[in-house]
Parts: structure tokens; sequence; C-alpha cells
């Protein structure tokens, strides 16, 4: 059984506990997912009695290639009257799930009058990403190979092209063509690189200001190696930082080494956040780490599970997520640590190696 | 009165006329083009009695420096109930616009949930668009901008780098860091290169293969600057590409002429594809021009109006437009022209000079 085939029989599942006939599937990562296809126009169909993908003219060829496991259609130029179509032919008075998180209120409107009374729709956001929150062995491998890329990217900043002196923009645009140049397919979002008291912004965008000397910079990276993304944060030193900036480092870097301890499955995703958390409380700097703890990485560079204050669920053998918390002093100064790991069952996978201590560069 | 401030007020009246309180506005390029804000977290609420715009922690920084002209506010973690809140100070018993192109089937759920009796929900997508398709002075400045630096990159694509033995992803790769490197801020979508036969998909992704001599190569690129688009195709030779690619090309130059003739304030966008198309279908190809003639450019490089068989309206002055037929011939090659062309009074001013004779590079 092809990796395809696996996953649609899982979600098969899914769809059948909920009573559901077949989910329509109409995120585009979603389908890659479930049927390997990588173009910009697709629809899967997925229950126990179906496995259909539904693409227009531009893609018949590549699907043709990339999809072999399912029964593959042509729409015409309204795919949603073609999917209205094909859902009729799996039978009379369906009741069919359909991804309320990504369908606009105008596509559910049109689907419902294409569908007549052929069929009823029922909200069922989030079962693919479920699916896709535990990773199989050759997904976790193609993260790792990306995250290896952006290591190599680091190291080579680290040791040959260096911060200060620099714009941070040119930083960021540096990093992204060398992790091109060594074999990535690009980088997973825009690089963050954030000097001094601009690092106190936790999403910082890269500025046309020279990078000082003396002063933490927290730089911000992934790679993308055959659909699947990569994530690090490291916070550098561009000379001698001050004490108080170096508390601030080591104060993260104690919360980070205590919340990667936390990552094990089983493990509540809450909790885990709160590990790092009251470290950071226990300091009296709670308040100054305003994001989550972290969340998982795979196809998208943020996708299931959240591992924050507001999370749910506990932590599964297979997944992946991120490590990342945070220190921002306003106006002054920001860290942000953050591995890439595998939760595994004897521990976490840490798959970002690059050096944790407060580096000068 | 800013451009903001312009913008929001002609909304206001667009929103009045539906009978609508205010519109929520949702979608980050329409929040951009109303307010100027570059963040990716923010929604504005426009009508006769509010210029609302709410964002999260994160970016109250950057709001206050770019959105001067609004009520700014905060939001809380669930933005849609700090807009539901919102939207009941305006008053009780509203009817809000939302943009159900945009917002999805679970957004529009909750939004309800949060304003429980205050305020009904109207569907109102597009209403932006609308305003966004034509564009002011200052906008047609920034996209002839970033179809300058273009332009540029394909004289130097021309004149330097060349096609043939480089691999499609090594030109369009090396397009993408030349623009950057002259100013640019991006490119508008990953650049298509594509050789032989390979340029008859239209949306043909750069491949690992080596450009050879003797063929036709589709370019289709564009730059970002300010947040503004551009997008020009050029079809070049290799060398000698034979009597039929030449035909085609010739027949495609002839195709991309009448319709820039075509492209007046008042022409319906239906009569202006036709022009192309039955310049094609005269030579008996009219099946091998499987897409419509253009779209508009502007803050995203397809956006309102699509000029094709579909399309619905007339061309207005101030419409910033693509007029790019293409011939793709299955198995042998493909050939398409693309101009940026801006409606003006007295006929179309074209922002892509590049030249259109076929050139061999």
């Amino acid at each position: 059984m092809s990796r395809f085939e696996e996953r649609a029989e899982k979600l098969a599942g899914l769809v059948a506990e909920r009573g559901d006939d077949a989910l329509l599937v109409t995120d585009l990562v979603n389908v890659r997912y479930l049927t390997g296809f990588t173009g910009t126009s697709g629809l899967a169909i997925v229950g126990p009695r179906a496995r259909i993908f539904l693409t227009d003219f531009r893609y018949v060829e590549r699907a043709a290639e990339e999809v072999p496991d399912y029964d593959r259609r042509r729409g015409q130029a309204d795919m949603l009257a073609s999917a209205a179509d094909l859902i009729g032919e799996l039978g009379a008075g369906l009741q069919i799930g359909f991804d309320d998180v990504h369908l606009s209120v105008r596509a559910h409107r049109k689907l419902s009058e294409h569908l007549g009374d052929r069929a009823t729709l029922e909200p069922a956001g989030g079962l693919v990403e479920e699916l896709r929150a535990v990773k199989d062995e050759d997904e976790i491998e193609a993260i790792a190979r990306a995250a290896k890329l952006a290591d190599r990217a680091y190291e080579w900043l680290i040791s040959e092209h260096g911060l200060a002196g620099h714009t941070e923009r040119a930083v960021a645009l540096a990093m992204e063509r060398h992790v091109q140049d060594i074999g990535a397919d690009g980088v997973s979002f825009p690089p963050i690189v954030a000097a001094g008291a601009h690092g106190a912004l936790p999403h910082a965008e890269p500025r046309n200001v020279e990078i000082p000397r003396d002063v933490l910079v927290v730089v911000d990276f992934g790679a993308i190696l055959d659909g699947y993304c990569s994530d690090c944060t490291r916070t550098f030193a561009t000379g001698d930082v001050g004490d108080e900036a170096r508390e601030t480092y080591e104060l993260v870097r104690g919360a980070q080494a205590d919340a990667l301890e936390a990552i094990l499955p089983g493990a509540n995703v809450r909790d885990v956040d709160g590990v790092a958390r009251k470290h950071i409380e226990a300091a009296g700097k709670g308040d100054l780490f305003g994001h989550g703890l972290g969340h998982g990485v795979g196809l998208e560079v943020h996708e299931a599970p959240r591992v924050a204050p507001s999370g749910e669920g506990e932590l599964a053998v297979g997944n992946v997520v991120t490590v990342e918390p945070g220190v921002y002093v306003p106006g002054s100064h920001g860290v942000r640590i953050e591995d890439l790991v595998v939760v595994a069952p004897d521990g976490p996978r840490v798959l970002t190696p690059v050096p944790k201590g407060l580096t000068v560069v």
C-alpha cells in the first residue's frame, strides 16, 4: 500500500466515525498530503467508498504522474460544480464533510446550490490536519533534510558571512540564497534578522539598517525541501552585549532546555508550554514572553499541534514541533531560541543542532 | 485628504448604497489597500460612520506608523470576538457586510455567535476589489517602477546571461536574484522558464533541465516593489526554431498587437478577449489558446478586472491589465507574449517595452 493509500484509508476511517459518506478536501496542502498532487488547482473526495481526485485541464498530465492512487477526473471551469457532480455519482442523500476552516462562505453557498438535494454538507475542518500532525518516517527524514540545509546555512553565517556591518536585509537575503545554493528549494518563510531593540519585536521584518557591534541579533530561518519545511531560531551577539542582555539570553536558554526535556509522548501541550513559561515567570519576566512555546512543522511551517497556553491535546510519537521560548524587552533587546524536535518514544530528537551557547558572530 | 481617507470614503459610499452600516474587511490585501497596514494580522471596519482598524499586540507599533487615518484598536487573541465588540459599539441592530469570498464558513459562524443579536451579516465580497481595479496615479507609477525593474532583468537576460546551456531553474533563479539586486523587493510570482515542448504547458514550472539550442523558451516574470506587482511574458528563441514555431510566434504576436489596440475605456472585457481569440481562431488554432487574454495587476498579480470569455464589465481609465494571448502546441512548443498596460483615455500605455520581435538569446 502506498503512503497515499494509507493516508486515504486512515482518513476514510475518521470520515466514517463522523457518520459522513465522504470528505471534500479543498485545501491544497491537504490535497497534496493525501494524493501527492503538487499543482495549484485540485481537490479530493475521500471516504470509505471514494478516492477521487479532480483537477482542471492545466494539470491533467501532472496528475497522471503524481496521483496514481486515485480515480482521476478532469473538472470543468467551475470546479465546485464538477465536485458536486462527482459527489452525486456516489449515491443519493449523502452526508458530505467539508473543511469549514478553509472553504469560504461563497464557495460553500455555490457548492450547496450545485448539490441541490443530492447531498447535505457538514462542517468537518481539521480532519486531515489531525493526520498530518503525526509524521511517518519518510516525512521526518524529509524535514530532517530541510533542517540540515538550514543548519549548514547557519554554520556559513557564523563562520563565513558574519553579522555586524551588514544590513539585516542583506543577511536575510544572503541566508536565503546560500540555502538555495546548497540545495534547498527555498525558505519556509521570509527570514527574520532583527538586531538590538528591533529583536524585541517577535515578528520583526529585516530592515535596511546596518547591524552594529555589541548587540543581540535574533535570526529565525527555515528551509523547504521536497515540500517539507524546517524552522530554527538562534540569537547571536555581535560583541559584548552587556549584563542585562546576557541574563536574558541565559534565562531563555534555560527555559528552552527545560521545555525540551518535557517533549514526551502523552505530555499535554499546555503543560509543555507551562514548563518554559514557569521558568521565565520565576525570573519575573513572564509578561515578556508573549507567544506560545511552539507549533507543528511539516508541509506547512505552522501546523498542528499547537504547543501553547490555549493549545489542546497531548503530544504523540511522530509529532514534529518547535520549542521556541522568547523574552522581548521593549526598546532594548530580544532573545528567542528555537529547536525543531521530533516527539519520539524515548525523548525528543532534535533536528537543529546549531550550538546554543551565546555565540559572537 | 490622504489616499487612504479617499479610499475609505469611496468604500463607505458603496457600503451605504448597499444599505449596510459598515463593511468588515478581513482580506489582508484589501486591508492594506484601505489602511496602509502591511502586517499579517489586521482587519478594518469601514462605513459612513466607521473608520476602525484592529490589530493584535504584535503590530500595535507598526500600525501607529502605518495607519494614521483610522481609529486604531488593539484586539484580543480572538480577533473576531474583538471585531464583534467594535461593531457592537457602533450601535444596535446593525447590518454589516462581510467578504464572503474570503471569510471561511467557520470564521463566519464564530463571528455570528460573537455578534449575537447586535448585528446581522450580509455577504458583500468584491467591494474593495472593485475600488482596487481602478488605480490612482501613485499606484500606476508604483506598478511602472516594478515593471521597469523586470524590464531591466529581461535586458540583462538577453544581453548578458543567456538561455541555452543553462537549466530552466537556473535561469528562473538568476532572474529572481538579478531583479532583487537592482532594487526589487522580490518577484510577483515564481518565474516561469519553459523550453521547447515544456512551453506548451501554460503554467509550467522550471525544471532542472538544460535549455537546448533551436527551441522556443517562454519566460514569464514579474517584480514586486513597494507592494505593487508587475507581469511580463516574452518567448525567445535559442537558435533556428523552424517554420512551424516561427509561424506560431507571428500568430501570437499579431493577436497580441490586435488586442492591445482594443484596450480602450468602455470596451467590454469579453470583446477585448475576443479580438485576440478571433485572430488565433482565424488561423485554425483557437483550441490551442486555452486561457483568458488577461487580468488586472496591482497589489496582487491577479486581480480585477478579468479580461476573458467569462469576464464581465467594461475597461475603465486606471485599470492596469495584462494582454497575454498564447498558443500551446502539445508536445512541440508554446508561445505567449504578455504586456502590462494602463487603460488611458487616448489608448493603452504599455509598461513593458521589452522588444517583441522574435529574439535569439
